[in-house]
Parts: C-alpha cells; sequence; structure tokens
C-alpha cells in the first residue's frame, strides 16, 4: 500500500517548533507536506482572507530524501488549508493534522483558534482532520513526551477513518517531561474568559487597551477536556462544525413569530 | 419597567448602512449603545487580536436626546463585545445585536463570519443575542422590508428569552422591495465553497492570489436556512458554541487508544 498523503499546518507559523514536531512524528507514518502561515495567526479563529491578496512560496527546512515539500503563506490557517487543497497539493491528502499548537485549544478556546479553524477547514472539505495542541505556551516547550500517543492518534484516524463531518481537538497536558497517562475522549467542558483590559495612554496621548484575561472553567464534570487534562491526560474532543443547537428548535419555534 | 439596553454591533464596521438600519429599529425597543469596528472585518470568524493593541473612541452619528451612545474600535467583532462589556457599558446588557450584515451567513458562511463571532462572543458571556444578515452584499441594500421581522425576533427574545448556550442566527431574504413571506427556524444547510485562486503576477514578478469561489449547497432538506431563503423566508437557526459532536463519541472512543 502506498503512503497516505499528511498535510501539515499550523497557526504559530511555519517556523514553530510545535510545527517541525509534528512534521518529524508525521513523516514515520507518511508523505509529508507542509503549508502553514508565514507568521504567527494565533487567535485567528476562522478568519479568512477576503479582502487582501495571498502570498505562498516553496521554502526548505530539511535536506534529503525524505524531506517534505513546504510552503509558507501570508494568509490566515484557514486560508492555508484552502490554498493547499485548490492549488499546492498534487491530490487531496489523506489527512490534515495541525498544531502542534503552542497552549490549550481544550474548552471555549476552540473557537479561538486559528489551529483548530485549519483542521476544521480541512474537515468542511471532507478530509479527515485533527488538531493538536500543547498546554504550554512556551516556545521551547517539550512536544516529546507526546510523540508516541500523537502517532497513535493519527495512525487509528488513517485505519478506522473519523465521522463525517467531524473534525478531532486533541490536547496534551503539559507533564514536565514524564508520559501523559493515557489518552480520554471527553467533551468540551462550559468555560469563558473573564477579561481585564489594560488600559495605557500611548506616547501621543491616546488610550489603547491589550487583552487580557484570566480562564474561568464553568463545568465539574469529569466527561470534559479539562477534566482529562488537569488529571494528567491528553483530550479528545470530537468537535462539529454544524453549528445548529438541534435541542432549541422546538423552543424557538414556540415564539410568535408570525402573526 | 425600564427600558432594556441593547448592544448593537457588527463586523461591516460601524458607517455600515446595515448597521445604522438596526440602530433605528433598536432604539423603537430600548436604550442603544453601539460599540462596532471602525473598519471593515467580514470574514473574521472569531478572531480577537492577542498580539496587538486595541483602541476605541466615542464618535458621533446622530444628535438628539434618543441619540445612542456610541464607539468605534480598532479591533474584530469579538474584540468589540469584549470590550463593550468589560470597558465601555454602563451595565451589562439586555441584549445584543449584531449586523444587519451585507450578505448571507446561512449555511457554512456561519463559521466564517464575523458578524456571528460577536453574537457568540455575547452568548458566552450569558447575553442573549442574535446576529442579522441580508443576502445582499450590496452596500446600497434595502433592509426595510425586514425591518418588522427584525423587531418582531427581538421582542420575543426579549420576552421569551433565549436558551441557554443558544445565539441565533438570523438570514433575510432579498426581496426586491417585497415583504419576507414569514419567519422559519431552520438548522444548517450543509455546504462548503469550492474555491477558486485567482492567480495573478504583481508588477515585481512575484505571484499573488486572491480567494475567490461558488458556494455548494450538499443540502435537499425542506427544514434547512437555505431552503427557506431560497423560498422567500426569513431563517432563524439557533446556534450553539458548544462545539462538540456527542453523537461521535462513543465511535471514537472504540478505537485502540490506551493498550
Amino acid at each position: 500500500m502506498s503512503k497516505p498523503l499528511i498535510l501539515v499546518t499550523n497557526d504559530d507559523g511555519i517556523t514553530a517548533p510545535g510545527l517541525r514536531a509534528l512534521v518529524r512524528y508525521m513523516k514515520e507514518i507518511g508523505n509529508v507536506m507542509v503549508v502553514a502561515p508565514d507568521s504567527p495567526q494565533s487567535g485567528m479563529g476562522h478568519a479568512i482572507t477576503l479582502d487582501n491578496t495571498l502570498y505562498s512560496k516553496q521554502v526548505i527546512f530539511e535536506q534529503g530524501k525524505d524531506a517534505p515539500v513546504e510552503f509558507s503563506c501570508s494568509g490566515t490557517p484557514a486560508d492555508c488549508v484552502k490554498l493547499a487543497l485548490q492549488e499546492l497539493l498534487p491530490k487531496k491528502p489523506d489527512i490534515c493534522v495541525s498544531g502542534i499548537n503552542h497552549g490549550s485549544n481544550a474548552s471555549i478556546n476552540v473557537i479561538y483558534s486559528g489551529t483548530m479553524s485549519a483542521a476544521i477547514e480541512a474537515g468542511i472539505e471532507g478530509i479527515p482532520a485533527i488538531g493538536f495542541s500543547l498546554c504550554d505556551y512556551s516556545w521551547d516547550a517539550d512536544f516529546e513526551p507526546a510523540e508516541q500517543f500523537v502517532k497513535t492518534i493519527v495512525r487509528q484516524a488513517l485505519e478506522r477513518g473519523i465521522p463525517n463531518g467531524v473534525v478531532l481537538n486533541v490536547n496534551i497536558p503539559r507533564t514536565n517531561g514524564e508520559s501523559p497517562k493515557g489518552i480520554k475522549v471527553c467533551r468540551q467542558a462550559r468555560a469563558n474568559w473573564k477579561e481585564k483590559f489594560d488600559k495605557r495612554t500611548n506616547p501621543m496621548g491616546k488610550d489603547y487597551y491589550w487583552l487580557t484575561g484570566e480562564f474561568v472553567l464553568l463545568d465539574k464534570g469529569e466527561d470534559t477536556d479539562e477534566w482529562a487534562l488537569a488529571n494528567g491526560y491528553i483530550s479528545v474532543v470530537p468537535t462539529q462544525f454544524d453549528l445548529t443547537a438541534h435541542h432549541a428548535i422546538q423552543d424557538v419555534n414556540n415564539w410568535t413569530l408570525n402573526e
């Protein structure tokens, strides 16, 4: 059987150590192509570039026969996937993996996540897709303890297939060099951010803000991603892009909308 | 009873005719405050500004006793809502309405929508929220045929309450001056965009792309937003920000993840 074609992307940019780690792991599983942003795109959500041009160029990070073909792109993570699928890849990839993100995309963070938006974009196009994130924002975060788990998840996804309309959101706990305890399939924990705007004045006397905030977990469930991560497990949340709240349709149908 | 406080925002920017129409309609229902982007933010999805500063300033579009207090903001639609709730509003609003967007946010477009991301941001903060969009991209689109329907939906939402964790995605058909036929509560139609990248060469000889595409409806259901719009109805889709695909948890639990 021929090796699977694996599209690797991310939101921290093509030089991020988390992406380089993911490329290394994926080379053991298939033929790797990289299409990733040329600069960091954290917090970009599912943004796409409508009013501006997109540039992409081939870049070389590795030499040798098994070196992946790599392109950097001026757009958002979702743009990268669109451009990869439509213009840059020789054929439809067997899977798209995004990450490994420097920082958590568990719980409500999935909404703001460029890492997951890239995976979701691939999912919309009918390609099995997984976003990986490590709960450590630092640039020299240690991805190695998760290596075997990441490869297991990708191999299982290739073997079993991911259900249609579903994309996996995988988060990895920070373990200080130890191996995570295992993998738990979870639901997304309810949470929000308690924003704090740090208000300052620029040298010209104009006020401006920095967005900062504190994560507030609103969910005590033991079947959530936050519980798994807090207890040393890797969380896998099947995530969907049909946003319909089917359970609420009947509720709203009871409103007086057509008199 | 005191009048409700209504936060109005959008993604087309504070000067967009669609926002000005929504402000006019909301002034009949409550006290209006506007916090909206200072420039167009279409396609921004749920982006937030993490690596840059945010500016906001009070702006005046109307004179008179019932003129709304208005702020423009340098950030994304989600930033505007965060800043409004945390810094600019005197108290928690009773409802947040976003739009009226110039262009459809039905079906898969909800994923890319700045209009809906503003509403979803408010929903995450526990505030009833509705995004409104008109299926007409032109700047001189005619919002008036929808006026009574928009007011009915907002009044019903204030009276009945929107279920927790749910935000309404309202799309309005283009009707050439006629009244829409009514309102249908729907699910999000399955669809995607068939991208086409328009490749060009800049004056310096470097290739670049414009993202264009064609909407592909993959869903023949008569309970979808696309069906309602195609048949002259306003669509209301209850939309959620818990992205967990609960039906897929058992599937993925059958994988060999922990050996």
